[in-house]
């Protein structure tokens, strides 16, 4: 743990980024499960990397997320399923340069139109956060395990 | 994302109402899992309004809300089964009239005496939340949708 | 709730308190999960006790924490089986003592190498917290209880 105790300033410090990487997430993935692939590439800077457990070689850039992100859901469309990405247990430790490294666990619920739920995917997501020019987060590095595949 | 990450003074403020909104949906969800239904239709306020995504008709008022948690509450004593009602991946949006607008995901768990839990709903909660006399938060108008039904 | 929302110094404490814990719980179950028995039990008190529903009696102290650790960690790994411990919807209740008392609602994830997660099973956990000398987190108590057993 980084965060000390004793030190409020710094604590309150660490309160408001654990909130803000939070808010975040559910923003983020909420673009993604909701089809507004564009809007969510554009939560990535503009060399965002996303390193997926199956894809063959990481994934570079807003135009190259936009357009996976976008394949992706129209695959569910056509299958009649929804998908929902939660982070969750998340892991905030804030690095010298301004940047986050943040662990989390994934879960990726997917729900069959008239159909059960079921854990579709448990994984545990390694990202680099930064800020860009307004203040907001955004992904510059995402690699994702698998938990059937480690 | 409306925060701003500049303004350290709303930053913090922000920070405040989303350990709040998380700490309140925790005991809220809390007393309906457990049965405490009066309890938890005093969440709401006196007027408060729950569209949920399985009745013909929103829910209105304390007394209803009451009534059908303690029907619902019996219906699951009976099965024998325990629910859990999770909300998570948080997103709020703090309005101009000082309403938070929040958006979740929530699963319900169902774990049957002796048998194997389920997720047994996955669900978008869509929430008005605004301040009661004493300050706390109470639910004035929630709208529930499920994934197997979008 | 204890919130005193219009406190803005003792709102500001609890967000504090509310961040430190979920990255607490975050840190603490990464190291459950990923076999870091020793260091998992270094979260506890010296004199920490746990009392999971399966076990006859509570296990009490660091040595005999990391060592029902270790084992259940060895099974796992001869199983081939990854789980994952996530503590959501949590409640903090700060006490007068300067302890917390925390409940949460805990999901065990099972997912077998080259099969599919599931739930394996879904508790409630009751925990008290204390600071340890640097100011540091560690569970004092932790009571678990199953709902398919209650």
């Amino acid at each position: 743990m980084t965060v000390q105790t004793e030190n409020i300033p710094d604590r309150t410090a660490f309160a408001r980024v654990y909130a803000e990487v939070q808010q975040f997430y559910a923003w983020h993935m909420h673009l993604l499960d909701s089809g507004a692939a564009r809007e969510w590439a554009d939560t990535f800077t503009p060399d965002g990397v996303f390193a997926p457990p199956s894809a063959p070689r990481p994934i570079v850039g807003r135009d190259a997320l936009a357009a996976g992100a976008e394949q992706a859901h129209a695959e569910l469309r056509r299958k009649g399923e929804q998908h929902r990405h939660l982070l969750l247990s998340v892991n905030v430790r804030p690095q010298d340069d301004g940047s986050l490294t943040v662990r989390s666990y994934a879960q990726i619920i997917a729900t069959p139109r008239d159909g059960e739920p079921r854990l579709h995917l448990m994984c545990v997501t390694h990202d680099v956060l930064v800020r860009g020019a307004d203040g907001q987060l955004l992904v510059r590095h995402r690699r994702v395990t698998r938990d059937d595949r480690t």
